[in-house]
């Protein structure tokens, strides 16, 4: 079997769906790869070295989708609709997709990929259960967006992060808020206090107050009822708008506190909550800094514009998009293996299937087979 | 005694001479203290908090200039002559001026300071001796350079810094080496292994070993033989060429294995010493990144431009002037310590002087009086 790995063509996409360490176990189980030529060069993994591993390196893009049985993407459709539009042409019936393509997002790309005839895998729905931790592509990027946010942070700021005691007099520690505790925050927490920060964090699932403490980071608590914080897949679950209002009042005074704050809320398919308001800026000392990791989604400020950083009242509020992008050699080498891991997980589980398969990890990533869009949750939301 | 502090007009110059803090220990001292009126915005200090200190805010800068009897800057001079002559015309003849003048790179600013019957002393040239270490601007400056290199390099890099075993696979840490290890040596070092670096470090003082490893870093050793090579002053000495060149023979193959290079050589008044040639690059991997902390007086590698990143084969690389400037709140702190320890040192020491001042740090630091450079450095090197 086939399968072509083609150059991201994203804006700003550096990541490579397979790096050439990866490639090894693949050939192994009998697959043959194609690379479109450059894919793996503004991650750090030249031409040569899938060479080196085995690859055929493929110049021309359409030669590539024309031969390969598999498509493997970082991301799939594009910013503009004539990049998915390219996209599509190149796909044929019967080839199959796998990558990143915000399918709870991106419908009408979906809807498309479908009536193409492609079977389609969407990583993110990849389930939050443990023998999928090694496919699960949101945490991945999720590790590596809290690592970067906090270096953006501690860039920008007029202070430095660590205490320090000089001849010319102490230096205090810088203090960091963390909203929302889930992969970024917990990183997010993680790197500012390996630089020395007095750190807090806040989310509305108590159960994560011990890994926050874990990580010497204090634990905020609001005088807060929420009605079941977490989903079963671990995420944090919407809330009514009475609960968010008593939850900013408080959270304003938290807020103003800290030197930086960083918020990483985001629910699934829905647009993040604003836990950041215009009023709670205003009340941050100038100087301040606000990192947005949910600013892709429409952010967790109100004052959040995706991709810039903009100043208010001298509160600088960066809204920096797709940050696992900027350190692709790690990030292509966790996507890698991550996407790796769910191709041989799904081949295997072809081989293994006595009719239709019963597969969790298959039936909850699979966007679209036979034409139409079997997803039970984009069935339901295409049917509104 | 009136002390006035203008505003810094440097381009890019972010800090402020004194901060709020320091001006009640001035005060009790018998001085008045005159601040220009926006002097502190940029690094965090707002005309407020000098007010609420006893600081009377002045907005006309020829105002503070007139009624001062010494003014307290961060950098004298500009960067354009006009600059430069700008301050002279505000500067009459018995009044004193303190702070950072370049007096060994700018003989020609010093000069006409001299003619102009100022008295000033540069912060720059307050010696290395352990009464005078909470006035040192080197030191405290070079401290937060360092730290901030960092942070550029690891902004930069398309790798993590830190080892990370995942569910995706283990991420290698980042491979850093650091040359030179004096005060932003040693903070390069710390502040990378607080990040999870692998670090490496070299020094042609042998004696800095320890405390590299003390760190947690290695101390890279080359087959050299320095000729004495620590000043009294704990500078490094100058070297001959034989030695550059083999040293930097042995160099190439440390630069090659590591990702991020951080070079921070230089030898008071003399343009650092080249220690990343072209060819070296030339042997990095690309993704590569070097930050040249010399880039201000030339650069310790061959290709840097200073205020610029330039990249060659996939090498950044990156020359940043004036890091203090980019954490003013802190590098403000700091500096203010350390001038406000020199003025109420240089007071009491004329209060108990019986006749011409013997203390060594006072004539150290004095470049011109009674309308002569009276610097023994200086006034060498304006005879050559």
């Amino acid at each position: 079997m086939i399968v072509g790995v083609p150059k991201e063509r994203f804006p700003g996409e550096t990541r490579v769906a397979l790096v050439p360490a990866a490639l090894a176990k693949l050939r192994k189980s009998g697959l043959d790869i194609l690379i479109e030529a450059g894919a793996g060069a503004a991650s750090g993994y030249p031409d040569a070295a899938y060479v080196a591993e085995g690859a055929e390196i493929v110049g021309a893009r359409d030669v590539l989708y024309d031969r390969a049985e598999i498509i493997l993407r970082v991301r799939t459709g594009g910013a503009e609709p004539t990049q998915a539009a390219d996209e599509l042409a190149l796909l044929r019936a019967g080839q199959r997709l796998i990558g990143m393509m915000e399918p709870l997002g991106e419908a009408q790309f979906v809807q498309a990929i479908a009536e193409r005839g492609v079977e389609a895998f969407a990583l993110e729905l990849i389930p939050r259960i443990s023998r999928a931790q090694s496919m699960d592509v949101l945490s991945s990027m999720a590790t590596l967006a809290g690592y970067k946010a906090v270096l953006l942070a501690a860039n920008n700021l007029q202070k430095i992060y660590p205490l320090m005691m000089t001849a010319a007099g102490t230096l205090t520690a810088a203090r960091v808020l963390v909203v929302g505790v889930g992969v970024a925050g917990l990183q997010a927490i993680a790197t500012s206090r390996r630089l020395g920060a007095i750190v807090e964090a806040y989310d509305i699932r108590p159960a994560v107050k011990e890994q926050v403490q874990s990580l010497g980071a204090k634990f905020v608590e609001l005088e807060l009822e929420a009605q079941r914080a977490e989903s079963e897949g671990g995420y944090a679950q919407a809330q009514g708008e009475a609960f968010y209002q008593r939850q900013r009042q408080l959270m304003a005074e938290v807020v103003a506190r800290n030197d930086v704050v960083m918020t990483t809320a985001s629910v699934p398919g829905k647009a993040p909550p604003t836990l950041i308001t215009a009023e709670m800026v205003h009340g941050m000392a100038p100087g301040s800094i606000i990192v947005d990791l949910a600013a892709e989604r429409g952010g967790n400020c109100a004052l959040t514009q995706p991709g810039q950083t903009v100043e208010v009242n001298g509160v600088k509020i960066m809204g920096p998009v797709n940050l696992p992008a900027t350190v692709p050699f790690h990030a292509s080498q966790m996507y890698s293996r991550n996407i790796a891991t769910f191709l041989l997980h799904l081949l295997k589980d072809e081989r293994d299937a006595d009719g239709p398969t019963t597969d969790e990890i298959v039936l909850e990533t699979r966007v679209t087979q036979g034409g139409q869009v079997v997803h039970p949750r984009l069935s339901v939301e295409m049917a509104d």
